[in-house]
């Protein structure tokens, strides 16, 4: 009898995993229709729907701050940071800030249908590569309600239809958010089942998401590193993925002292927090008694740990001995690796061999070094005096973005609602046929 | 005694295992190495080693002769098929061939360095969008040698490293021509390495090339649905995959009926084999009466053998009777499937739904009609009043192709070496910091 009842519960849960998989899948199907229908979709009729998706969730904001004080309850008895709670908490403040990025995604200029090139070949044929939506887009996210909108909201705009996996911790606020966008869908004549929210906290339904390749064209993960590398080493899908940012300054001997100065203050203190904080900065052995001292200065008094190799310990006693782990960490943190290198071919086989590709900065007088650095410097990013904190899609001009993609197949670097689009070749004739 | 001897053979068994994967790896880091190097060449001396390795094919003829009897008799052996050997064996003629491709492929313009687009933001940052090289490109093919040369060219022009995996019946063939090649790029002071091909015929090797994302940025397959569909899923680096063609002509109700003729004609008979043959063909029911006799007639006359729904079996009673299976089958033969449609929106969601997002035609005199089915079918090529047997790079004006990705994200379409480049954002400042 006991047997009996320890088979029955696997059987139980053998259905329940077919009825989640099932579930995902359903999903998948909708989220195909719904794509090929917001693929075409006029551009007025997709901002509208935007902007009443902000109305509809300013209107129900008790609604949400019922749902998140849930959200954050959950949050605190999963044994949750102080840290993680309060990114997971909403306030009226916050929730306006949501609303406004999505009108602010809804003012954007919409991508899709541009003629990226064009041109008619000797038999007359006319052939153009026009700008179209990927189609049907898997977020995988951690905490944070607001990335539920501002994904959302890109992939509208780039009409994709997106299915989105948030946090644990935010599941009840998304609830109400993916409720006002697809409401505001419905009511501009648009497929509600542009956006999905999968509708369980179940770990396994990430495992089905991730393998539905017949239905999810393209998996964009939003999170820490073991997040990312769990999507990459299972999806089936290729994966846009913003893995870290290791970003280095390289400061030239041909620098201006007073521009390495602020560069590499703004670069490492400005937000220690951000992908595009500088982690690691490498000065020429040659700008090292000129220009280190006074960076130095200004990273202590900011109160900056700095970690230096022998050189740079030589200069300064407060600095501690940087360790190999130094060079590869993303210490996201008031904390920077400092390197004296012997001139631009050493500065630039640094980067390329314990960077992470994403985005790095010369601070240089010298045109040629320049050049040389941002030639071959392999990343998604390079920069010739100016921070790295421009790694930013809204720094670039595109508005909100998803990430900064750290692959090096297109899209790359900051991913805003034109880089979620791809393209297809329309070729017209006039009844040609191939001899 | 004889325990151990079969422990000392499964010991060595592990060592070669080891071995093998070490060696391919150590491919990839001088493929890494080289990728640098290549990346940045001046443009003249990329095309000035395609051209002396076109030389050096030429004089090479009689080695390379030789080593293709030998691949010869290895595939005779192997059992293949006589259409297989065929494709194997080379002549004086095809060598010459062979050169030629690599002459073509140096006088193509170079995409590197390309400005894709260029802004000025506000701040005075100078922001553009430069194509680059993607990087390390494994490419793993079946049989026909002049594979080795033509992907190797088309990698070395758009500044990428290639690790080269040919098929078994090609081994001693490919050897010679990246011999060939490699000595070419040394004699013009580039890196050999940017040509590799895997010393082995082990099939191992090919499971340590797809599990080596920290060296090769994307892979190519190139070869039958069996190839392919291991690669994809076996590959942690993402895939350019050309999975099948299996496109559609649509004859609209509003079609010139002689045009409706002849563009299916060319469309299904120019050649059956190549991935842009039509293998369905939609016909409006308005047109059927009309526009079907002629065309049956045509492709009957041809040798054709049709395979058609109920309504296309009573027009003609040499039709043979469809199955499901026939509308996602990919002949590649001289067969055509054909059925009948209720106007546009049916035959766009046909093709939506049985497609392979290759390339499909529509054929119609209306504007609208052929505006729509441009619009709403979703593959990498479409196309207006021309055959589906266009779908090539050198017809769209690229040159050499490698293939024709059915992927969504880009590169999609035909791939030349303009499609083998990503790009990175280079940012030019004047010492700007963010605020």
């Amino acid at each position: 009898m006991e047997r009996n009842a320890t088979k029955a519960a696997a059987m139980t849960d053998t259905t329940a995993a077919d009825e989640l998989k099932a579930a995902i899948e359903a999903m998948g199907v909708r989220a195909r229709a719904a794509a090929r229908l917001l693929a075409v979709a006029p551009a007025k009729r997709k901002s509208a729907a935007l902007r009443v998706a902000a109305d509809r969730l300013r209107a129900a904001t008790q609604d949400l701050l019922d749902a998140n004080a849930a959200d954050v309850a959950f949050a605190v008895d999963s044994g949750n940071s102080a840290a993680m709670v309060d990114r997971t908490r909403l306030d009226p403040k916050r929730i306006d800030a949501i609303a406004r990025g999505l009108e602010d995604v809804a003012a954007l200029p919409d991508p899709v249908g541009s003629i990226l090139q064009g041109w008619t070949r000797p038999n007359g044929l006319l052939i153009s590569r026009v700008a179209v939506p990927i189609g049907v887009i898997g977020i995988i996210y951690e905490a944070r309600p607001n990335v539920t909108a501002d994904a959302g909201a890109l992939c509208i705009k780039s009409g994709n239809a997106a299915i989105l996996r948030g946090g644990q911790e935010s599941f009840l606020s998304s609830q109400v958010i993916v409720a006002a966008m697809r409401g505001a869908l419905a009511a501009n004549d648009l497929p509600e089942d542009a956006i999905q929210l999968i509708p369980t906290r179940e770990r396994a339904a990430v495992g089905h998401l991730l393998a539905m390749h017949q239905h999810v064209d393209t998996i964009v993960p939003r999170g820490g590193r073991s997040l990312i590398e769990r999507v990459m080493k299972e999806s089936r899908i290729p994966v846009i993925a913003h893995l870290e940012g290791l970003c280095h300054t390289y400061i030239h001997e041909s620098a201006d002292i007073e521009m390495a100065r602020k560069v590499t203050m703004n670069a490492k203190m400005r937000r220690v927090s951000v992908c595009g904080a500088t982690e690691t900065l490498l000065v020429d052995r040659a700008a090292a008694p000129t220009h280190l001292p006074a960076i130095l200065e200004d990273l202590f008094a900011a109160g900056c740990e700095i970690r230096g190799d022998g050189d740079v310990q030589k200069l300064d006693r407060r600095v501690v001995p940087a360790v190999e782990a130094d060079w590869t960490t993303e210490y996201l943190d008031a904390i920077l690796a400092v390197k004296i290198v012997d001139g631009i071919d050493a500065a630039i086989d640094h980067v390329n061999a314990y960077g992470s590709h994403h985005t790095d900065a010369i601070v240089a007088g010298d045109p040629a070094a320049a050049e040389a650095f941002l030639a071959r410097v392999d990343s998604a990013i390079v920069l010739h005096n100016a921070s790295t904190q421009y790694a930013d899609g809204a720094e670039f001009g595109f508005g909100a973005e998803i990430g900064i993609s750290t692959g090096r197949l297109p899209p790359r670097g900051p991913v805003g609602a034109e880089q979620l689009t791809t393209y297809k070749y329309v070729v017209r004739g006039a009844g040609q046929t191939r001899p």
